[in-house]
C-alpha cells in the first residue's frame, strides 16, 4: 500500500518528560484527514472524513453497508470528479449506479437521503474549504491567557481517574474540561468521543458559562477535526490528548488559534499549534 | 454521575491465555450504546449513537457545535418525547428553539438539513428498532464454518504489523480481513475506523468475493454497532477486536448470528456472541 498521501509532516515543538523551558523544534508525521464527498449522478449522498487513498474501495464498501448496492456490478462508473485545477478534485467521487439500481431517496423530499454530519452542496470539497466554512461562523480565538505544561499533563492523566464507566467496562470514551489554573470543571463519558465532548460543552451551556475562555478540553483517544471544531465553537482555547491529532485537526487549530497538544504522556508532550499559550 | 443506564451486564464466555477447551461462563459489564434522535419542533434533525445519560447536555453541546444555537437561551424547551409505553421514549429529544432562532434548513428542500448516518422518520427510535431495520435488509448469517481461537489471536495481533501509517504517526485506525484458515486477505488504514472497514469490504467487492463467508473482520479499537453492521452487510461471520464491544454491537451480533470476540489479547479473549463458531 502506498502511504504517500496518507501521511503529512508538520513542524512541531516536542517537550520531553524532564525538559524545562523551551522545547525541541522538530518535524512530526501525522495521519492525513480530508473530507470525501460521495455523489450519486452528481447529487451529494454523503461527506465523510477519511484518509486519502483507496477511495474507490471506501465508497463501494460504504454503499454496500448502507444497502445501496449488493455487489460491484451495481455500480457502472465510479470516478473522482471536479475541476482538475481544484484542490478538492481528489476529494469528490461520483458514482453512476447500474441500470435498475435505485438510489436511496428520502420519501418526504424526493431527494437523496443524505448521510454525514457535514452538508455542503459545493462541488470539490477540500480540507481548506471545510475550515473556511467553519471560520465563517466561528471566529479564531483571541484568548491571551497562558497555561502551564504541568496543567496539561495533570488534566490528561486525571481523565482516567474520572471514568467510572470505563473502569467497569474497559471500553468507553471520555472528555474533561479543566481551567488554566488546573481546576477540574466537568467530565462525561460516552461510547462516542464527540458525544462526550458535546456533553461537557452542553453542561457549561446550562451553567451559562460559554464561551469557555481560560479552559482546556481533554478528550480520550485521538484529536480529529471534529474535536477541534467543537472546542472552537465553544470558545475553548486549548485541546490536549494522550494520543495523536490528525492533519486537518492541526490545520484547523492553526487557522483558528486553538492550542493543540498531543501525546501528553508521563510529563512529555508534542505541541502542534498555538504554542505561545503554553507556559513552561 | 449516575452510571446505571450507561452500563449493562451480559453473559459471556471468557478464555484465559492458557485455557484449552471450554471457557468460563461469566457476567461482563459493557458500555451502553443506544440511538438518540434529536428533533426540532417534531422534525428529525439528527440521530446519533450515544451512551444514555446527560442527553440534555449532549443535545445542547451538539446544537452549539453545529452552529444552530449560540447559548442555552436560544432553546426554550428541551424534552424527551414519544409515547410513555415506548422503549424508545428515552431515546428521542424534542427541541423548541427560542423565538427568532432559525432552524438549519436545507436550501434545496426547504426541510431540516439532517445530520447522522441513520435516517428514520419514526418517532421513538430505540436499539431494537435499529436492529429490526437492519435485519429487514440483511438476513442473519448462516455460516456454519468454525474458526480456531488461535486464528483470532493471530489476526488481532497481526493487525499492528500491517499498519505503516500508524507506525509513522502513532494515530491511525486499521481493519483486516483474515480467512478462517488464518490467511491474511487485506488490511487498510484510515483515521476513521468505519472507513478502514469500508475499504476492506470494498476491496473484496472489486474482487467479486462478497459475501465474505469463512472470514474474520479485525478492526482496531472498540467494536460498535456500526462495525458489526458493516460485517453483517458484507456477510462476514466473525468480528474480533483487541478492545471492548458496545451493548448494541452485542445485541446486533446475537440477533444476526455474527460471532463477536473482544479483548483478544495475549491469547485470551471474551466471546460475546456466536460462540458455537469458535473452535478450541
Amino acid at each position: 500500500m502506498t502511504i504517500d498521501r496518507a501521511v503529512r509532516s508538520f513542524d512541531v515543538e516536542r517537550h520531553g518528560a524532564d525538559a524545562t523551558g523551551a522545547g525541541e523544534a522538530r518535524a512530526d508525521e501525522v495521519a492525513v484527514e480530508e473530507p470525501l464527498e460521495v455523489r450519486i449522478s452528481g447529487e451529494t449522498l454523503a461527506i465523510t472524513m477519511r484518509t486519502p487513498g483507496h477511495d474507490r474501495e471506501l465508497v463501494l464498501g460504504f454503499l454496500l453497508a448502507e444497502g445501496v448496492i449488493a455487489s460491484a456490478d451495481d455500480v457502472s462508473r465510479l470516478v473522482h470528479c471536479g475541476r482538475t485545477t481544484d484542490e478538492g478534485r481528489d476529494n469528490t467521487i461520483d458514482v453512476t449506479l447500474a441500470p435498475g439500481v435505485k438510489p436511496p431517496v428520502d420519501q418526504e423530499t424526493g431527494m437523496l437521503a443524505r448521510r454525514g454530519t457535514l452538508v455542503t452542496s459545493a462541488c470539490g470539497v477540500c480540507g481548506r474549504r471545510s475550515i473556511d466554512d467553519l471560520l465563517a461562523r466561528a471566529a479564531p480565538l483571541h484568548d491571551e491567557g497562558r497555561v502551564a505544561r504541568s496543567v496539561l499533563t495533570d488534566a490528561v492523566e486525571g481523565l482516567r481517574e474520572r471514568q467510572p464507566v470505563f473502569s467497569r467496562t474497559g471500553g468507553c470514551h471520555a472528555a474533561s474540561l479543566v481551567s488554566f489554573a488546573g481546576e477540574h470543571v466537568a467530565t462525561f463519558e460516552d461510547v462516542g468521543r464527540h458525544n462526550a465532548v458535546d456533553k461537557v460543552v452542553g453542561s457549561r451551556l446550562l451553567a451559562g458559562a460559554v464561551p469557555l475562555e481560560g479552559h482546556v478540553l481533554v478528550a480520550s483517544g485521538r484529536s480529529s477535526f471534529e474535536i477541534v471544531q467543537k472546542a472552537l465553537s465553544a470558545g475553548i482555547p486549548v485541546v490536549a490528548s494522550v494520543s495523536a491529532p490528525s492533519s486537518l485537526a492541526i490545520d484547523l487549530a492553526r487557522r483558528a488559534n486553538v492550542t493543540l497538544a498531543g501525546f501528553v504522556r508521563g510529563g512529555a508532550m508534542t505541541i502542534y499549534a498555538g504554542r505561545d499559550r503554553v507556559a513552561p
